[in-house]
């Protein structure tokens, strides 16, 4: 069940309750306006857009866990979320990266009209996952896992409609190793106002695949890796996952459906409950690898709105920056300057070392 | 004054000394013998080389001050460098992501026929770039600055050579912030046996350009910054350095040459001399802006050595992932996943800050 308020500074709230639940806590904070500092420039060399939005520096960092702004609201304290208990909740992002209405554009100093530049229209939105605040995705319950996985959907349906919205990105950002501020478990939403630059460029390697085979180039990565095995993480009738050949972290996963879709909502049901299964024993076995919570970026990679759908193939990437127990992977000069990335672990060993992890978490 | 000798292990390590100097020291450390388990991967969606380099797990991390390998050697403790003193030296990285030699690809699990691989030829080497541990570039006095551009244009030219090589890519990074293992002053140079992505990218970028305008592109992007002014950090008569508009970095500066020049040894005496101070004033900008040791990492970018070289146009970047004295940006899903960086800090704000800081460097 789905309904909708209105956070004290106008940003919109919405509960996806699991069980049909009345909602009427107002929010009785005193909140300042949203300032939202926020433009688009791009990068002429590299052909990419960047997002300039300085009211981010003030962002809410590392509170402690009694201050934590996603947990439930209590009588003696408000949070962004005003009831006292939920399941699944999404609101509009205080910080944005990307925003609806009419933006204005800070002034540039006098006599520089060099630079081109736009408002950063689009949404971001926060999706809490559950009110226990020291859980975790890896920790739901199954049926918990397949509501934010709808929620995704739903998200995605409604976000396409945002004018000037070409792709929406759901994403998960785990752990305070790759700078996560907020603890308690969330993933977040983009709406971008433009196809981001690594779809537009594995689009590209797509597009020239067909020409040349006819064949879709997701298709042949899967069927590649699912005639030699030996990265395969986990399997179910309906999808795949396995570290690739060519992965760039030292722990990196992909799921791919068995079958090609431009996104979550081209999915059935059967689809969608397998995927809710895989994707959460993946999650596992990246905590069980080391037995420490893996700091982890988890992207589910869904086609662009209005070109490409047709070369698109729906796919989630979880990875890691952990390389050891103790030790992390570093974006250096040739990875953050080249683009080059080295890999210190072989996906071979990898993949053997995931699929022993997801294999103990599945028995636990 | 430059000096070969050979290490135990057969690495190549090369005395650049600014007064003549004898040297006889032999090194007479019992090392293994190089184990290179490196191999270049393709990634077909990004059309971009991954190197897998596995035996690299084990290199030396963050070691006590008195077991710096970087360190002259003395009486009691033999380093990489068998000398008792130097001015800068350069070797052959004991874990390279590229080597020369024949390189055995490790074997791949039975029945795995489907990965596209091929040795790393190249070569990776260190540049310290003074023996005092505790130094930084920024504090180097300009002789030796000088020295080391001049180091940078003799391995450019020297690595060049090597059968393969297609690109060579000075670069430092600088601080444990970043991942850098050893504290001891040092750059790198990595000798690349393909165009890296980022410089295939720009060089697409330059060649629409110069179609449609006839002009090169980055010419364009510094005469726009010349004329906007607000983002010039500092300038001479021959090298002008900025935050570009477009700049994905809370801190990051771009040093161009007035004129087009495809690499460090197109350049004259006076804008070699030139870059040497202004380079220098800019790393000290840096450690001043916080009044804290930044840190960042510091790329030269060359042209590939067969292709593109009309269009290319020297120029260094410097970069840093500290976004304030307390807080570090992080490539989170947006940036790592879809390639969208967000700024927290405008550019225009940066540029006053860091010329605010390199004028206080000057100082001093």
């Amino acid at each position: 069940m789905k309904t909708r308020i209105r956070l004290a500074d106008g940003r919109e709230l919405i509960y996806f309750d699991e069980k049909a639940r009345r909602r009427e806590e107002i929010d009785r904070r005193k909140l300042p306006k949203l300032e939202t500092a926020i433009e688009l420039r791009h990068d002429p060399l590299l052909d990419a857009e960047v997002v300039i939005a300085s009211h981010r520096q003030e962002r809410t960092y590392l509170p402690p866990e009694d201050e934590c702004p996603l947990c439930p609201s209590t009588v003696e304290r408000s949070t962004e979320i005003p009831a006292s208990d939920y399941d699944v909740v999404v609101f509009e992002n205080r910080f944005p990266s990307f925003a609806t209405g009419s933006l204005e554009l800070l002034p540039l100093p006098e006599g520089d009209t060099e630079v081109a530049r736009s408002s950063a229209h689009g949404r971001c939105e926060v999706v809490c996952f559950t009110s226990q605040h020291d859980s975790s995705f890896a920790e739901l319950p199954l049926e918990r896992v397949r509501t934010v996985v709808d929620v995704w959907i739903d998200r995605t349906a409604e976000l396409s409609a945002v004018a000037g919205v070409e792709q929406v990105f759901c994403f998960e950002n785990r752990g305070e190793e790759i700078g996560v501020t907020l603890h308690h478990p969330h993933g977040q939403i983009y709406a971008y106002p433009f196809v981001t630059p690594r779809t537009r460029r594995i689009l590209e390697s797509a597009r020239c695949h067909r020409d040349e085979t006819g064949r879709n180039l997701f298709a042949d990565v899967l069927a590649g890796e699912k005639k030699a095995r030996t990265r395969i993480v986990a399997e179910g009738d309906l999808w795949t996952a396995f570290v690739p050949a060519f992965a760039r972290w030292p722990f990196e996963v992909h799921l791919y459906p068995n079958r090609q879709a431009p996104d979550l909502a081209a999915l059935n049901g059967d689809e969608l409950a397998e995927l809710s299964r895989l994707y959460r024993d993946v999650l596992r076995g990246f905590d069980r690898l080391f037995d420490l919570r893996m700091p982890y970026i988890a992207a589910v990679h869904q086609a662009p709105l209005h070109s490409g759908r047709d070369l698109s193939y729906l796919h989630l990437q979880v990875f890691s920056s952990r390389r050891s127990p103790k030790k992390l992977k570093y974006l250096a000069a040739s990875e953050s300057a080249m683009n080059v990335f080295i890999n210190d672990v072989r996906p071979e060993e990898a993949a053997q070392m995931l699929r022993d992890a997801v294999e103990r978490g599945r028995r636990q």
